[in-house]
């Protein structure tokens, strides 16, 4: 089990003035997270993933990693460094620079800081040309830190100059094929956001720099979205504002009364690429006649940590943090009474049970609970604490513990916004079934 | 359960002929590496990580998360790009700037792809400055990409230009406690390489660009390796030779017949660095007195991925891999009959018994084991192609398995070069013990 006063120290030593200097806090996700020790600034648009972030960073990559993998995605990892060369050739060098960091080595050579991997993959696939078409479609994906030298960094890690994301690339032997793969992982995005419980709107969206001629974007609506979202009230269809300049209407029924605008964060992106890259970089296969034919190709792309900070600018009230429970950095945070108070004495045979309860179970529920043990602090400092960081799950060991008949304890469900008042072992079986239906098998 | 068809393609579709060229191929873990699909090369001294290694570079990070955890190290990720300011205030930056890749972002602000962060970790604590000494020591660690500018980039993953690193920090608020953290840390490193079973030698070491005193590093021993060690036959002592210039003498009783040199590659490097960072930096904390007083501090490198390079040059055959077992891509193979042999319609009863074996198991322990469902190619070419990758228990399903009376499989361990010839159930059992050996709790 995790103690807090192992794991919670510089949550514990950021005083709360320090953390506001030199920093664009126009969003309430950004000061929250600065607020609670999840992050702090290193630069402009540049920080440190704190302890408890860490922790869900690394949940969210456990998660993706199982939602791609049972499309047989195979994960690796790509260089940071892209050689310009690569970039020359397909003809994004020139288009792109202006967001690109670009590093000179001592031979003299360009290399980027890679801000997305279509040219490096297919550099990889160009060097295993003459591979049958039986071995397609190929799915590669990595979840690495990604550079844009943004203008202006805004919302910490919602717009960072260095963030994490998952990016995918699909492989196929023809368009069709291309466009089922496209299918195939759009609807586990699906599944993803659905057990990540995060309300999201999937639009149809512009290709840009990227290429193709089919894209969607996954959105988080918020107000400090900084892409505008238009939806027709009736057939429920959007897309991205950008895209109505060309196609003007979204459906073919839609009336300007039955539209709305929204502001969404991105937290997703999906192209069919076609051969734009395999084309440049010549990525081929054999087809049934032995002829090397040019790959069709399809990226998609989530961002990582923005997901977890749009998710929280979403969830959260303007004085706490609220997480979708998969990604929490704890679940379960027990507060036990404070020290010398008449309640310890009383309550050593309830900590005792919990601490038996927790011990039959197994090790990734253990570490997903977390006791509050800095029992030189009220009851309810600590509270008040827990809640602000938004642990979905909060039981109290209060005064009511320690009676003789009927001891309850307090149980906070954060996310529901409810206290129940139940027996130590009703509390943590209720817990415990509501854990148990995210389990991932 | 794993399934070869599902994982392994890129090794499959690798040319042998492919890997070799334009590549210093001058150690053999690099040419079996690549050979067997692990790396590709996407530049020079960069490569990419396919999807067999990433399952053992994935391992290695949990195994090192859990005993860095132990000691009550908590993890963190720092920005990859640290404000070349930060450098220049620790005087770094004019002394290690030949080996430096640096960015100018569009603020024409210099960056550098940091090697190592101990100016960012310090910075971070420095922003913290006011905190009491009752909360030291303090210990962050991370595992995330390092760069280095190699005039002569070597042997793939052992002198990449771009190479995972964990490097941990630790700050005390007196010379004294530094130290005992550094023989915490040291003591848990020696845990760590006996868990993976690597031999080690620690040895004396400089203090180089680094600072402080004291500087211990781990080496594997192996012809390739670019350090020379002075070891004395005696006392077992050791040092790296570049030390002995200054000293001469490794212990007081050595005489010259007692020394031994011996070449070996570095995967650990510890040092007390006392208050070379702290101090230009300005990292305090607030003493018993209530006065701002300068921190003390330690760092802790271990070379990831090149620990896992430098595992297989020591281990291997000249044409077959050999894996310290806790962090081989998979742990068990099983190598089922061909397709339309007359064993294959036998053996059926047999395949269900693994599979129902396979599933009563926990997750974990189902995820290390593949079955080669390449069943249109011969067992003896899938053998011949398990034994090169190295997977340290393979089950192959032969013509024995498929007698009347006392059917028996195949049970190869690779690492003690021994085949057993057991009834499935006893060669299952007798994997899953072993492979148990290796948990961890």
């Amino acid at each position: 089990m995790n103690r807090i006063s192992k794991i919670f120290q510089p949550l514990l030593i950021i005083p709360k003035n320090a953390v506001v200097r030199n920093q664009d806090l126009t969003s309430k996700s950004q000061r929250l997270m600065m607020e609670c020790g999840l992050i702090r600034p290193s630069g402009n648009g540049s920080f440190f993933i704190l302890p408890i972030l860490q922790r869900s960073v690394e949940k969210l990559v456990g998660i993706i990693d199982h939602h791609m993998q049972k499309i047989d995605c195979q994960k690796i990892t790509m260089p940071t460094l892209t050689s310009a060369d690569l970039w020359k050739m397909s003809g994004r060098f020139e288009d792109a620079q202006s967001e690109l960091l670009i590093v000179k080595d001592r031979h003299e050579k360009l290399h980027l800081l890679s801000p997305t991997h279509e040219e490096s993959i297919t550099s990889l696939l160009a060097s295993i040309a003459g591979t049958s078409y039986r071995l397609f479609p190929l799915k590669f994906y990595q979840i690495t830190s990604k550079f844009r030298d943004e203008m202006k960094p805004r919302f910490g890690l919602i717009r960072a100059k260095e963030f994490l994301m998952k990016d995918l690339y699909t492989f196929d032997c023809d368009l069709e094929s291309a466009k089922i793969s496209y299918e195939t992982v759009n609807e586990q995005y699906k599944n993803l956001f659905d057990y990540l419980e995060i309300p999201y709107v999937k639009i149809e969206a512009d290709t840009g720099l990227m290429g193709g001629n089919i894209s969607h974007e996954y959105h988080i609506l918020t107000s400090i979205g900084e892409d505008h979202i238009v939806q027709c009230k009736k057939c429920n269809k959007a897309v991205n504002k950008e895209l109505l300049n060309e196609k003007q209407l979204i459906c073919d029924e839609c009336v300007p009364e039955d539209i709305e605008q929204h502001e969404g964060i991105e937290i997703g992106h999906t192209f069919v690429l076609e051969d734009k890259y395999t084309k440049a970089l010549n990525a081929t296969y054999l087809s049934k006649k032995g002829k090397p034919e040019i790959l069709q190709m399809g990226c998609y792309g989530i961002g990582v940590t923005r997901l977890i900070a749009a998710s929280i600018e979403r969830f959260s009230t303007e004085s706490e943090i609220r997480w979708p429970i998969p990604i929490a950095p704890f679940k379960l945070c027990i507060i036990p009474p404070k020290e010398g108070s008449k309640e310890q004495e009383k309550v050593k045979d309830l900590m005792e049970e919990i601490d038996n309860f927790l011990k039959s179970k197994e090790k990734s529920l253990r570490d997903d609970v977390v006791i509050d043990d800095r029992t030189q602090i009220t009851i309810g400092k600590r509270l008040m604490h827990t809640k602000r960081l938004g642990i979905p799950f909060i039981i109290v060991i209060g005064s009511k513990a320690a009676e003789e008949i009927n001891p309850t304890v307090e149980l906070h469900d954060l996310n529901q916004n409810i206290v129940h008042e139940l027996s130590i072992t009703d509390a943590l079986n209720k817990v415990m079934s509501q854990i148990k239906t995210y389990e991932i098998v």
